[in-house]
């Protein structure tokens, strides 16, 4: 089945998963409730984040094994750095915030604790190591759009944040999650085993709670 | 001046730092009234912590240009797995807790944030990098304990965390925070120049904001 | 004065930089007078190492402090992947090599001591570090080409190996050998100072020395 | 069977082992005919190595997932710097090398070769990848060592190598040969799986002609 390890690791992540897919950061998202506060803490940190998701895929080059491995996470930094920071640059301008403003700003502590945790995994493990603490981020954004959109209670005329639902839940996203979803399976059978399971198991898990911990920094400027 | 990077740093820094060093978790602890399960946190907490302090000098051993370096390094591993570990295990045996249960407990959010925020500097920049970004807890923790020993607020009889202030007050500590501050500027003069203060400086705002965050995580264990 | 750091670094390496660029395989490449053998046995390590000059770049990316400096990390690796390979490729099948026999062919033990120092030396200190010991390759091929093409005794017509000297020599790679001059000086100005210039030119010396080993590995395959 | 992993490796690398194991350096080692220069030659960059050997372990404790396996790297990295070097420096200055001439002297290509290669395999890769590329060394001198006393050709009485086969066949040398063996197995059991062992067993042969040319480095220099 492709998708294979990813669906076993978030069944082993148990109710730490929903908890960051259901988060109410992502169903009031959904339903166009949330706070526009708490919507623009999220992109601003979401901005210093790509830096470092652009970071982690520049150390994937770095740790591939093949030269298929090094033009697949040379493309996603080229997508990172190319075309997703200037989009999000774009998004959020229509937000009233520049990127000099976003740039600026310091990097809140669940930014720096998932990120790290990520660059952490990749450097004193391998590059599956690397890929299954981002998965949550890269395969999860894919099943968090693609839920909401199955969902009645999602709004979709005149919801504020429908564009952001829209391109996660998009073919070209959904395609991209795809892929990694399929790398992980690949990095599995070729570095992998059963022995590892359990390790990257309690890694992906940690990775999805400091997921959930960044809606929630985001939820939390509205107070 | 000995110690002349550290004061500079911690200069750059403004109120970054007292909010650490002089933060309520500290202030309470040497008048002896934080909250028992305050304490116990922190414990539990630092235990998860000292594991990838040990890492991050195991780095620097890697990260060492000189035999010198090396030594040093690897002394401070040692100390860390050898002594430290083995002492706090003691000290928390007194608290009720065990290896075993700190050893299952998760890591705090500002535990990872603290901890992997260092490794990242140590591995994305020089063993300058690594070691300003462990200043705030390798000389910091001298220093609080030193300003508190010479406030009359503190209380010392009686007071159940009596034994942490003189452990950090006491010579034994005192003198590795002094080597920790002259290492800094041998190696500012060998690696540095005024040209990378204000990266340094950043990075060092950045470690001590999340050092007075996990001050904070301890005293939210009361609620 | 740009490219001050290179010529710096030039001076202080002394015989050692002229041992390297005007190693009896280059003047011999230059006369056209080159046995072919050496030339394919170059070929092929030198396909192998572009793969590990790559993930030089991917580290590169990794190791950035701003968004320019990842963005032009991210092209030098697009460009190896997805352009020089591809060049280096198509010319090779002129020589009469398929990228599958070269890809199967071990690596040499000189490009294994140059590309494996680069990335410790990249790993161990920052990203100075690690543009000082690619610079030899990066900036010096460029100063290899310039020289020969303006020394009467180099061979224009009918010399096998002219496409190789008009690519180097080339306004293109000029410029790029230019930007990577720049971008040391830029970095010793921002992480440097005098105190690494002699760490730093040992580097710089070492990985020249492992360059004209390089050449040596060509040359040794006539026999 | 405990070293079952080493033992497949060794099998897998077919004839490049017994090259490195019974190369020409090591047969004349133990008939006590090797001469002196080479051995000299050997000691002084074998003094080089040691510094890398130390990073290396340096680099395991930051690898390391588990208290016990920060402990065992600690461990080797104390054994290097505090024992290994200092005994090998005494060794040494019965051949007429004190410790500041082996400092100064250039690192062999063939040293710098097996000692970034080993150190990129363990930045690039996991602790298994970097225990592996280290596998060559640590257990391979514990057999050339055994393998050689147990050899009716091998002189004891006037051989000058003596201690050096005293050592490596020792019961204390031994002993830590087949820790190593055993951190292999337990690593591969809970990091490997089948599908790693061919990338594994490719690393393990490299490093093995790695360390067959530093012997060989050694003998040119009777040149």
């Amino acid at each position: 089945m492709a998708g294979g390890l990813f669906r076993r690791l978030v069944g082993a992540a148990g109710e730490v998963w929903p908890t960051y897919t259901r988060h109410e950061f992502v169903l009031r998202l959904a339903r166009g409730d949330l706070p526009e506060a708490a919507f623009r803490r999220y992109l601003v940190q979401d901005y210093l984040f790509l830096l470092h998701f652009a970071r982690a895929w520049g150390l994937a080059v770095y740790k591939s094994d093949t030269l298929a491995e090094m033009r697949r996470a040379q493309s996603l930094v080229a997508a990172t750095l190319d075309v997703e920071i200037g989009l999000h640059v774009e998004y959020c301008r229509g937000w009233g915030l520049t990127e000099a403003t976003m740039a600026a700003e310091p990097e809140a502590p669940e930014t720096i604790a998932y990120t790290r945790f990520v660059l952490d995994r990749g450097l004193a493990g391998d590059r599956l190591d690397l890929e299954v603490a981002l998965a949550p981020c890269m395969i999860g954004y894919g099943d968090i759009a693609a839920e909401r959109m199955a969902d009645p209670a999602t709004r979709h005329d005149g919801n504020p944040y429908r564009e952001w639902l829209d391109m996660y839940a998009g073919a070209e996203y959904q395609s991209l999650a795809r892929e990694a979803a399929a790398a992980l399976d690949e990095q599995f059978a070729r570095r992998g085993g059963e022995g590892r399971f359990a390790a990257l198991a309690a890694a992906f898990a940690t990775a999805t709670r400091l997921e959930a911990d960044f809606w929630r920094m985001g939820l939390e400027a509205e107070r």
